[in-house]
């Protein structure tokens, strides 16, 4: 197997976060599922907008955060993803380009505009996304770059892409051609309502061996495993042959490997103002870790890491420099 | 003097605020003046652009912000100022009017975009913008809304006006149809190097009565006044049949009103994030407690208030409800 010119190449959808503080009440005024991610056409999208108070808009998409926050501690990554030739979709392909990611993804000429998820931050600090998935659409197979795959360490899948149509074949079509090149694929579960969707269709990729690298919060993997008892849902979680990382919020995360189980702490904060992207943050420390050959307790120590940075303020890139601040780490160095 | 419909009125430059963090060396080697706003041309804009990282955007514009400000503190604000109709005009529009600002100047429907400030921000928190003008070169007299402007206890102009030509005159009309309803009219001079173009025009405005309230810097009243000496510079301004505030980062602010001098501490803060948009906001609070009929001491504890949350964050629109922090302040409570 050659040397990989990647250390982890993310295909997801190519989203610009439109994030608003707002109190309780309008997240149930407004019928929003708190915490939970939503499709909205562009109609609901521009109706909330209107609704909405001034913005701080910052690129974003699960996937690429995590390619984003694998950039800024410094690994090579790559993302394929799909934005139109508008003023949001050079914002998008700016932002990652600037941090060093490979993306050449080509923007649409025509149809939908880039996708936008309306970030609604309540004052605990939770979101609720509605998310207009626009150009997303467009996303083929035909945007897979077979040589970057094949020469990526890891593939790095969301659960999101089931929800574009074209996407999913896209999806799959990418792990073939990154296993037939001897790389791993890793794919995280996104949100619960996504695996309440698409549930068998993603049992099915893990016991097809599509899946080696599983990443998934609490909630997603007793929607997973449709069970409401963590302990059931890890026993059904250890019955599969993968690698997987739960994380559980101030809880911290769990790693678990055949029989082999590590529990982490979580990282401390001072202010929690947005969890926006923190399961996204916590996949980019800890594919950090992987790809370097750290112990698995160690990547998960390095993806808590990344998950306290983001959550102590808007948006789901990070702001400070991932690799000073795991260098500076007494949470880290702790281990 | 028939009741005020609205507290303030502002007449600015509109522009969405394209913010990054980069170290000293990238201010350097670009040859920027650090800390001040250069005017860039749409070229120069988009190469800086190409060079930043990842960007968070927000609306800005100085007198926006300061009515923004208002309007957060409770305030009934206004604002006239010129965007283009296209993403970044209409994500203005939203963003001032989701403050509860009324906001009705006509977007261009041709011409150069809406107007964009790179604002790069070093790890002292010290911003150095690079301003593009754009739509903004199109505010002329036909947009002042005479009847807004007589309908404000105050109409509140930017120094920034000086740059766009048309703009000029539209800030001399609109603070000639203040004064025809018995109004004031307050002035902010918004950036040393803007002072140094237009040093004699400025002193002729004061001079000639047309400004009644002065808003300024340290550097700004130096610019003013050609020394580098604070206390001649602030002989020189009680001069002025005027009332002034000067403010001056971590030593608080000073207002002057004749002979009359009240000094006020800056507020405390946690950490210096971004200090983009400290004299809007210090204009805000000031001008909220003066429109209040609040003493000239509180109008500036309020001031210097909004200026503490603005600098902890990226962005010159504040992110905390500022009618709340007052009410919470020990800082203004201690008064």
């Amino acid at each position: 197997m050659p040397a990989a010119k990647f250390d982890v190449l993310g295909l997801g959808n190519a989203i610009v976060d439109v994030i608003a503080p707002v109190d309780d009440d309008f997240v149930i005024n407004a019928k929003l599922r708190k915490g939970a991610m939503q499709l909205v056409d562009e109609a609901a999208a521009q109706a909330l907008y209107d609704a909405m108070g001034a913005t701080t808009i910052v690129s974003g998409g699960s996937a690429a955060n995590t390619i984003a926050g694998l950039a800024s501690f410094g690994g090579k990554g790559a993302f394929i993803g799909k934005v139109r030739d508008d003023e949001a979709g050079r914002a998008f392909a700016h932002d990652i380009k600037a941090t060093g990611v490979h993306f050449s993804t080509p923007a649409s000429q025509d149809g939908p505009s880039t996708a936008r998820c309306l970030v609604l931050v309540t004052p605990d600090g939770q979101r609720t996304m509605n998310t207009y998935l626009g150009a997303c659409q467009n996303l083929t197979i035909a945007d897979i770059d077979a040589a970057d795959v094949a020469a990526s360490q890891i593939l790095y899948l969301e659960g999101y892409l089931w929800d574009p149509p074209a996407a999913k074949r896209a999806f799959v079509e990418a792990a073939r051609i990154a296993h037939d090149a001897g790389r791993q694929v890793a794919l995280t579960l996104s949100d619960v309502f996504c695996v309440d969707r698409y549930q068998q269709e993603f049992q099915d990729l893990i016991r097809d061996g599509v899946v080696d690298i599983l990443f998934a919060n609490e909630s997603e993997l007793h929607a997973l495993y449709q069970t409401s008892d963590f302990a059931s849902a890890l026993a059904a979680l250890r019955q599969e042959n993968i690698l997987a990382a739960v994380t559980r919020s101030e809880k911290g995360a769990v790693v678990v490997k055949g029989a082999v189980t590590y529990e982490v702490a979580a990282a401390p904060i001072g202010t929690l103002v947005d969890t926006t992207g923190a399961g996204d943050l916590f996949a980019a420390g800890f594919l950090t870790g992987y790809t370097r050959q750290q112990p698995l307790d160690r990547c998960a120590r390095l993806g808590a890491l990344a998950a306290s940075e983001i959550i102590q303020h808007f948006g789901a890139r990070p702001e400070t420099g991932l690799a000073g601040l795991a260098e500076q780490s007494d949470y880290l160095h702790a281990l």
